[in-house]
This record gives C-alpha cells, structure tokens and sequence, in this order.
C-alpha cells in the first residue's frame, strides 16, 4: 500500500518562550512525511524546493525512507521560509515572516511511480494545487486526507469548497471549524461541514485534544497528553495527521473504530513532537517511544464504568 | 454515610448569547447539593440567606432530599445575588454586579447532627470560612474536597494556604493552577500544588474537560461531552464537584480508580447543567438522562488500543 503525502518542505526558524532556533527543517509535508514512516513502508512525497536545501535535510528524509523522486527542486529557486514566534500560552504565535520562494509558483507535477497511491494527504497548502494533484492519479485513492487552514478560507473559499467536495476527511482547528460552518457549537459546526463532502471530520483543538466525527454522528475524542514541558508546538498538527494516516495506510482499515486507534496514534507521535524543537524529537524516536506514548494515553482515559446500571 | 455541602445559596441573574434570566436559584452549594442527591441519600447544606428567599426554591432543594437544617436564616437579611454576562465563547464572563448581602457577615455554625459528616465539600467560599467549619467537626471526614477561586488567592493567599493544607482534593481551574504554582505547564503545577497538603487536584478546563492528578503522578483526564448548544455554563464546575463527591459518599471508595469514575460522573452531571438556565436541567433530570449521558462519555474515549505492541 503506497502512501502519497503532498505538503510543503521548508526552513523554520522558531522562537518560544524556552528558545529559539536558527533555519531548521520544517513544512507540513516533511513532518506529515516523518510521523508517517513509523508506520507506513512506501512513503513518497510531492513537493517543491530551492537548491539552496541542504543534503543533510535530504538525508533526514532518506533515513526515514521516505521516497523524494516527488521533490521539485528549482535551480536558483530558494526553499520556503517560515518564521514564527509563540506566545506564552503556544495556544497562539505571530509570524514574523513569510517567505513564499519556490512555493510561489509550484505546479505539482505527479511522478508516474506515485500515481496509483492508495492512500493520499493533502497537506495545507493552496487548494488549487491539492486539486490538481488529485487530478492526476490514475486511480481514486482509498483514502484522500486534506489539511487546510483559515487563509484559504478568507481568500479562495470557492477554491476550498470545491477542493474539499473530493476528499474523505478533513481536518481543521476548532476556530476554522466554526468560521467554515458559521456555527459556534462544534457538534453543530462537524454536522454543517459534513455536508460539504467529507465523510470524517477532525477538529484539532492543539493542547485540548481531537475530535472525529462522522456522517452518523458519531463522535470520538482523543486528549492530548499532558506535557512537562512543550517546547515547540510546530509541526504537531502535521504529526499527527502523518500518524492518522500513516497507521491507517498500514493497516487498511477504514472503519470509525480503527479510525479512533489512528487518531490516538497521530495524537501520540504529535505529543512528541512538540518535547523537542522542530524535528529533533520526531525524527529520532528510540524503539520504545512511540509505544510508552501510546500507554500514557491508554492510562490518561481508561476507566471502568460498567457499573453504570447501578444508579 | 452523610455529606456535608457547605456553600452559598443564592440568586442569579444571567445573560448569555442565547438568553438571560430574571433572578433565579443559584449558588456553589445549591449546584452542588442538587448534583449530590442523585447519589448520596443524606445531604446535608449549610449556607447563609436572607428572609427574602422563596419558598419555591427551598422546596427544589427539598425535593432532593437536602437537609436545610443548616442554612441560617438572617431576618431582615438579603440573600447573596450575583450577576453576570458571558462572552461568545461562553468560556469567559463579565461580572454585572455582586451583592454579598448576608454573605458579608458569614459565621458558619455546624449543627450538632451534621459534626459527624462522613464527607465534606468546601464550596468556594473565603477560606477562613472554610476553615472555621472544618474546625467544628468531631471528627476528621474520610474525605474533604476544596474548591476556591484566583479571587482568594489575590486577596486571602496564606489564608488560602492555611486552608488547602488540611483537605484531601482541591478543585481549581487551569488559570487558577498555574497562578497557584507560578508553572505555565499543567503537569509542573499539579506536581507543586500537591506539595501544599491536597493529595489529590483536579483541574477544570471547562469545555475542555478536567484532569485529576494524585502525588504518585498519576493523571487522568475527562473529556467535557461536546454539547449541541450550551445554553448557560453556571454551575458547571460546581455541578461537577456535587457528583464528583456525591458519587465517592455513596460508594465509599477512595482509590484512584474509584476517584476516576467520580470524576466522569462529575463531568456527565456538569455536561447536562449547562443545556439550561440555572438550576433547570440539573434539578430535573429524568430517570434515564444521567445514564444515557454516562453512556456517551464511554463512547466519547473508548478505543481498544490493544494491539500496541504490533508495532
């Protein structure tokens, strides 16, 4: 089962109430790409960048086999740049910078190798792009996810309505979920945007956990582990839709109940992102870590109430 | 097993984006009494109000089984009123007007049927208030839950510490936490507060959910049940501490486990107040709502991660 990840590679630089950093790793696609190789054997990845990218960066993704024949990389072209700083609550962050570079002009071009993906993330970017990428596979995936976000929202609403028709599941943050819906009640805002197309909705509510909803209402919650101390919240977004989908590509089930297990899985892998800066913890996880993760989660939520017969 | 609810007993008036009220029954230990008396079957109140509180409020307490004997009528006197407005998100509000009324000259005194109670709630109240009432007790109650408020830290702060050293749990919200610990990071100011003499914190975030943590850093988290519409998020938090208890008095268990599902059928109690003004819900509830509403929260977080190993 081949997983196709569309999304940005990029530098960051990062300033949060613990530090900061100088240019580092990031982009959507590169985190989504990471969280999902610790599950998924194929990973290949559309994106585009200047070669002004270092090796050593490419040699991050090679280590997590994750396949880059998708990677553009335009000659005298700079790489995207994102700089950003967070305050002190890293609930919210200002951007200091924005340069767009080679993101500017990106025409997603899908290699022949990655046209059959089964399984398919469309990380934030112009929904436009998400489209034409859709628009070149060969077959419908199983499984299309789509990342988005408020900018797209304010400026290419009709773009994004359109994009979002196509896809299986979506996943927003609570604010973006009520602007999408003009509902303030989440229950009322997944109900309205499950009209629109999607078949699952996720609402990321960052260190408040994750709601998934489907069509018949059902609705699952995940929390987000209380951390010690989070040093840089970039990224866990990302990871944690590289770990839904990531864990759904690997065990090719598509029903709501392993649904849930894929939310808990991204919902892990994201709380480790965000104990170190950038990559530096998601990308170098030791054996065990993603499995004691998941056991902190399990022990966060598990109580017996099956006495509730009783009252 | 007897509980003994100390708390105001009051009128509100409430506005919210969906509507506002006349002055209606209100107060922590009215919120708290009510939630109680679906599981414990001698609730004891002890409060202050003036001769201007009706009968019909009086007989809602009644009607669930709450023993007023404690609640000093003071002639002439004028019952606490508080009055508010909540913002969109319903997570803040602004406070219109507080008359403390009979409140200001509060001077607790503990019947003598009451000074055997098996268990205690200190609704938020001053500390030295608190205190006196802990003080008139002939013996130390298997369990005595605080809840306070940031108002007692800014102006009574070693009253406060005097006062939390002698209970078992302390309810606060995650504001109040950190302002508690000087720590940003829930997990940090959780492990400080329970060296201040709680051996156990729950912190409330609203529609957020809570966490209950112990001194062996044990950490359970409940999520709030998305809510359709939220009508008015009075008495949530002391909803949730009224079944939080009420339910430890009936079952008379106090491990960890046991103190878990006391906290879900806190938050189930705390999920149904807020689908009305006031007291209207809570008051009310039929014979299946409590039920049905603990079989979403099993529902909201259950997921069989039983296969973590696979990977």
């Amino acid at each position: 089962m081949s997983l196709l990840i569309v999304g940005t590679v990029a530098f960051d630089k990062i300033e949060t109430p613990i530090g900061k950093t100088e240019k580092i790793l990031g982009g959507a696609g590169t985190y989504i790409g990471i969280a999902a190789s610790y599950f998924s054997d194929t990973t290949n990845i559309l994106s585009v960048i200047g070669d002004d990218f270092p090796d050593k960066y490419y040699q991050t993704l090679h280590d997590h086999k994750i396949n880059t024949d998708g990677i553009q990389i335009i000659k005298g072209g700079k790489t995207f740049f994102w700089e950003g700083k967070y305050h002190t609550d890293m609930n919210s962050r200002d951007t200091v910078t924005t340069e767009l570079n080679v993101l500017a002009e990106f025409d997603p071009i899908v290699p022949v190798n990655y046209q059959n993906c089964d399984y398919l993330m469309l990380g934030n970017l112009d929904p436009k792009i998400q489209r034409k990428v859709l628009k070149q596979l060969k077959k419908r995936p199983k499984l299309v996810v789509l990342d988005t976000m408020n900018f797209w929202m304010d400026i290419a609403w009709d773009d994004l309505l359109g994009t979002i028709r196509m896809v299986d599941v979506l996943t927003i943050n609570e604010e973006e979920a009520r602007q999408m819906s003009s509902k303030y009640s989440l229950v009322k805002a997944a109900r309205k945007i499950l009209t629109m197309g999607p078949k699952y909705l996720i609402i990321k509510k960052g260190e408040h956990g994750a709601l998934l909803f489907d069509k018949e209402e059902n609705c699952f919650f995940a929390p987000a582990l209380p951390i010690e101390e989070v040093f840089d919240p970039t990224g866990a977004g990302d990871t944690f839709a590289g770990g839904f989908i990531g864990y759904l590509t690997k065990t090719k089930d598509l029903s709501f109940e392993n649904m849930k297990r894929a939310v808990i899985y991204g919902s892990a892998l994201a709380s480790l992102t965000v104990e170190k800066f950038g990559t530096n913890k998601i990308a170098y996880l030791k054996s065990d870590e993603l499995n004691d993760r998941l056991f902190k989660f399990k022990d966060l939520v598990e109580v017996d109430i099956k006495n509730l017969d009783k009252f």
